[in-house]
């Protein structure tokens, strides 16, 4: 008698986006598709950022961003308007990003594949986007100075999932209580591959850096070389 | 044949905690205790508006602060070092608080009991909490300077279930592209009863005119003169 062929059901939602998440990590890794996925509070500088480094990666590479947003479509616009594809992807309410929402965007964009680079910006909650994996290869958190240099312990999960750990508005160092230094142990202690780095999209301080970074984290990860 | 006595079961979770938020509200309007439920970004500024605005408080009424956080219990700490009865509430991943969470911490409050003011810090996030009512007479949601002006649409359950708004952090208005006038009328849109307040724990602007607020507030709800 032939064995039964099992199929174990996929039991919760996190289980069934996690499958989700992998089936997209590899057919992005078929085309060498770099997808990163950045976390941080609302207002803690993720569309910024992206304006200040995509001008320095749009006309090497071919580039997406996915905006995750509750509501408006004010980040996409912004994005937009630096001459890059981008696509909002509005929950309507979700407080996260989850696998088949980027799917669904991302199947929208057949004709113009494949990337080599795809940011999804998610929704500013330093919580719930932390459980949600999005195929993404590089998940990468965003702090912002006038936040404060406690909030890794605070929001464990988005720190102890990231590979990066950006300090943002470096700018105002000056004017706050805040210590790179304190925020990045207590970071490390999380998760100690994290890579700290400091920018400012204001002053450019550690922009190319971070351009720099996300090329090799490419190369590396598909063992392509920078064109 | 007599009328058979139907209950109707609560389905879901929202529902369950409306209703116990209900239950609380009500207990806490017999003792004439104002709750206020504070909601922001992580770093909004909650914990330093409180250790700005208790000092004023303590003296004349009994105040409760229950602080409402992922993980650690820094911000307990810095409240209780102000001499007020501080209470917190570690949700252990959980990205907002719930009634019954509430509820079960001013249970253990019963000896020093009642209270005139209860105040809620809730987890540092602009999007859960606004689905959970914790029985609060008063929800007021913070935005600070640094997050920018265009969050109200973005984040539009936070403001449209409050009843104030602060702008917090007002010191940093020179520095930022910020407006009050377009934060006020973009939350004025989603909620119209909306009052605006702007202050700085800082220096201390507006800070008199929020106790002096809650005061009233207290007067109103409960029918009471400020002692």
């Amino acid at each position: 008698m032939a064995e039964v062929l099992r199929v174990q059901v996929l039991q919760n939602i996190l289980k069934v986006n996690d499958y989700l998440a992998d089936k997209l990590r590899k057919e992005w890794k078929e085309t060498r598709t770099l997808v990163i996925n950045l976390l941080s509070s609302p207002g803690g500088g993720k569309t910024t950022l992206l304006e200040a480094a995509l001008p320095q990666l749009k006309d090497q590479y071919r580039v997406l961003v996915l905006e995750g947003d509750i509501e408006t479509e004010r980040d996409a616009q912004r994005i937009q308007a630096l001459g890059v594809k981008t696509l909002q992807i509005t929950t309507g309410g979700t407080c996260h990003l989850e696998a088949h929402m980027v799917e669904q965007a991302w199947k929208l964009t057949q004709e113009e594949e494949p990337f080599d680079f795809i940011f999804i910006e998610n929704v500013g909650n330093l919580v719930c986007p932390a459980s949600y994996a999005l195929g993404e290869h590089l998940r990468v958190v965003l702090l912002s100075v006038p936040e404060g240099d406690d909030k890794p312990l605070k929001y464990p999960k988005a720190f102890r999932s990231s590979q990066a750990f950006m300090v943002t508005k470096a700018d105002l160092l000056p004017y706050f209580d805040f210590s790179v230094e304190r925020a990045s142990q207590e970071a490390l202690s999380l998760q100690p591959q994290l890579v700290t780095q400091v920018v400012s999209a204001k002053t450019g301080e550690g922009i190319k850096e971070w351009v720099q970074f996300l090329q090799k984290q490419r190369e590396t990860h598909f063992l392509v070389t920078t064109r």
